[in-house]
């Protein structure tokens, strides 16, 4: 037994130690390099405190670091050494946004999936919670340099999807990326973006608006800290994030050999869905979709045909879905907006923003973690109570 | 015993039953629709004569024809007394045709596969061998009304498909079947035009000059009888025909529901390949298609790759596939196409035509007769022994 006094001091030194292993693992998204698997052994066999202890002792005391090399174990000293989380997290904390690890309860668990290789922490931009928005979402990439046949498809895919209650996953390029999330953004949809950069980096610059827009509506995803800059290695590495946070990665347009088709290879590794969109057999940016499409991928032609591919009992039959969560769990935000909506029928996300006293950002951020959680259906540009939530409300309301 | 008489008197009057047999089909086919498996069926159980006899019997004597309506058998027996097989036969043979049966040398018993749906007998214009030549042949098939892309799809596999050897089948209509006859002609290639009418019935009129050509350099096949016009079903059920000659069907451009989609399950019911060329989703000429490849169909980009499925091994290493008949039983025209190709390297088929002395027409049906068969093989637009053949001569020439 613990003393009296005990008790608290034992609390907040296990508070202390969680904020030191969430600031050691902030620490260690400049250090290590995204989707290393040595380094993520370690984590997983030292935890992040004592890793960056054993990177950042003195000279003389070399750690124990099992399988680095000394040159890579230089590189990491270095970077350990000049590594200030507490100002990366202040800083971007200050900018509205936040840093998650796994544990938290924002942590989209499907990243475990990834094994060594899953992020250390993701940094993030944005008001909704990432968990609950992934649960439901489907990734749209492709070429950057696409036809003008590709920008169209990735767009009404976006928004097909996006109509259809579902998050559009994207990194943020030019070409296909970028047309989904603006399809997605297009239909009053929620889409978040995975950088292969600091999430205070804005690239490529001429996405400048649309990262803004997406840090406004949607969610920007990083793994790299903050002020890290993009590079070849970091943009294939990114690929596995979108493959591992989604259900499915539909492909647009992409040449033999592009890193679409990594991200499309990963999820197919993952376990999710390998999604194609074929084109003319003339285009060199369908080449590598119709390679896919003749292995392991799945050909769609609408956001419909990648609804029912992704798509759970419910989306058939939406009726029979309801909450996974009591109404009484959610916050208290999330509860207005729930309110908000009307009995019957459904209501677009402005009146019930209107209702709610809620900004239409937030009410869209929460309509669609709802709709993950089985309150809401969306049903083109209007939002309604999942059947399950009626019943269950007539149900109270006929037993009082 | 027989007397010694009576064995030529037997041998001819075996003779005309086999002549009369082959009379009362040809008869057939103008009294029976295409893939009528009852009538199959009583063909079996009583053989042409018998049939044809108990479709003329005077009205009184009703035949036992089991399973037939009222209805049909008075149709039947209508066309039955019309039909002059002698006359047609006759015709035919006048304008440089014939007439083929089940067990005919150039009857292709794949047809056989069709059951009780095999065509009765097949009227044939052009010098070719169908059997010998359809051992190799792949179907290209698709809309009548298709886009420049697929007319320029059509013509590229059929291009490419002759160049490898390859004999080009398709229905001779409108769009891609027109543009694959003409891709495989204008390869120097060999094709054959299934037709939903007569034999010397030019349909689509359009198609005049088109047909013309493939009844010089290839083959027309029809399965009704000289004069007979198509009908919608005819073209459905010619299309079963397309299938069942063809190690595969290749479909390029179709709508939902269309033609091409039928001879292409038909394929897939008989065992053969079916393939589909993607297009953009955007257009409904490949939705066709695309529903196609999402099912049993397998994507292909270009003529290798449909070679490469339908191919034996023989295709992917030449040198291992051998004549898979003597020398020596070749008749004497194709002993002498054989005969005029080097001994080493390659020739164009105008060189061997004019060292064999005969004409560049018979010389190609002659050539890829000879691929079938494995002496020879297509590289471009050249011709040259195989590795089996010239090892064959030389192992002699070693021995003597």
């Amino acid at each position: 037994m613990k003393p009296d006094g005990g008790a608290d001091t034992g609390a907040a030194a296990e508070g202390r130690a969680a904020e030191d292993e969430r600031a050691a693992r902030a620490a260690l998204t400049r250090v290590i390099e995204p989707g290393d698997r040595r380094a993520g052994q370690w984590l997983r066999q030292f935890g992040a405190r004592e890793l960056m202890a054993r990177l950042t002792c003195p000279p003389g005391d070399e750690p124990a670091l099992p399988g680095a090399t000394a040159k890579r174990l230089a590189g990491y000293r270095i970077r350990a050494e000049a590594a200030e989380p507490h100002g990366d997290l202040a800083a971007v904390a200050a900018a509205g946004g936040r840093f998650i690890c796994p544990g938290d309860a924002e942590w989209p668990t499907q990243l475990d999936d990834l094994g060594d290789a899953r992020p250390i922490g993701l940094w993030l931009r944005g008001r909704p919670d990432l968990r609950k928005w992934v649960l439901r979402s489907v990734a749209v990439v492709g070429a950057r340099a696409c036809t003008p046949y590709g920008a169209h498809m990735a767009a009404s895919l976006a928004a097909g999807l996006a109509e259809r209650g579902w998050v559009v996953v994207s990194g943020a390029a030019f070409g296909v990326d970028g047309s989904a999330h603006r399809g997605a953004l297009g239909a009053g949809g929620a889409t978040v973006a995975v950088l292969a950069c600091g999430v205070d980096v804005v690239y490529p610059r001429g996405h400048c608006e649309l990262i803004g827009r997406i840090a406004e509506q949607g969610l920007i995803v990083a793994e790299l800290a903050p002020g890290d800059h993009p590079t070849p290695s970091r943009f294939i590495l990114r690929n596995r994030v979108i493959a591992a946070l989604t259900r499915g990665t539909v492909v647009v347009e992409a040449e033999y050999r592009s890193g679409s088709l990594v991200t499309a290879r990963a999820a197919a590794q993952l376990g999710r869905f390998t999604i194609g969109v074929p084109g003319p057999v003339t285009s060199g940016l369908s080449a590598g979709v119709h390679e896919l499409l003749r292995g392991e991928a799945v050909l769609v032609t609408d956001a419909s045909d990648v609804a029912e591919l992704v798509g759970d009992m419910g989306d058939l039959a939406p009726d029979r879905r309801g909450p996974v969560l009591p109404k009484d769990l959610l916050d208290p935000v999330s509860a207005r907006v729930l309110e908000a909506l009307p009995a019957r029928g459904a209501a677009a996300a402005e009146r019930i923003a209107r209702t709610a006293g809620v900004t239409p950002d937030e009410t869209l951020g929460r309509l669609y973690e709802l709709h993950s959680l089985g309150f809401v259906e969306r049903h083109g540009s209007h939002w309604q109570l999942t059947q399950r939530v009626i019943q269950g409300s007539n149900a109270r309301r006929g037993g009082t």
